[in-house]
């Protein structure tokens, strides 16, 4: 999949540290998660024909590296599983240099709106995270993908 | 410790879907986490005269329940671990009810501005850090604390 969110780190993204504050990291993995999202063809026309939309169940930063003022960086997806109503998504954030500054691990699910709760992705939609899925599905298993949080001690 | 954080959800926090933004949820725990290290004794003057600074390293965030916009929010603070330099920290927000909303793990790490690199933290800060762990040490270990994210099948 050659689809790629790009951005540039705005100076309100940046904090009393002077880089790119822990919250706007999501900020800017969220924006990248809408534009797959409509990416797979939910966009707001197709959300509000299928009374459709996508919610964040969980998700998990790892926080690699600094971002400053003014850099650009480049956000790639990688599906590495999904059922009927649900994605498990893989983003790398990359610098202008092509070093991964962050990740981000996140399930997402299918919620019918009228319901308001977890429903099948209209076809059409499955067919395409099904695409992407198994299009990727020769790639390693991202470093980042699966970790718990916690002090280990020898 | 009774170190508590309050805040009701502004209007820009809502996004298309009617509730507060993924994205929000992190903003509004990395606020309680910059309250957080303030109460320990990290506040902008303390930074300044030990030249040390808190980054995230990692965070997880589950999200159990829609928030609306002017609904009131409190998050609590649980010090699930600590060594010389990191916090492993546990938040929970609770709307007005008292249901948890939603939570928050994260590693956090002692820098030295200077070295811009992890350093242990200023005594008075541990010390601080070693009394809320000590007092909270016997409580239950949280239910969202040590999830991996993935999709489980029979």
């Amino acid at each position: 999949m050659d689809f790629r969110f790009q951005q540039t780190v705005p100076a309100a993204w940046v904090d009393y540290n002077g880089h790119m504050n822990d919250a706007e990291y999501n900020r800017a993995f969220s924006q990248a998660t809408d534009a797959f999202i409509d990416h797979i063809g939910l966009d707001e026309a197709a959300r509000s024909e299928y009374n459709y939309t996508i919610f964040t169940l969980e998700t998990h930063i790892c926080y690699l590296q600094e971002m400053k003022e003014g850099q650009a960086f480049e956000i790639t997806f990688r599906v590495l599983d999904y059922d009927q109503k649900r994605i498990h998504l893989f983003l790398s954030m990359y610098n202008a240099a092509g070093d991964l500054v962050a990740t981000l691990e996140e399930m997402l699910m299918g919620i019918d709106v009228n319901e308001g709760r977890g429903a099948p992705f209209p076809e059409q939609i499955e067919e395409k995270i099904a695409d992407i899925f198994k299009e990727q599905k020769g790639l390693e298993k991202p470093k980042q993908a699966g970790r718990v949080i916690g002090i280990r001690r020898k």
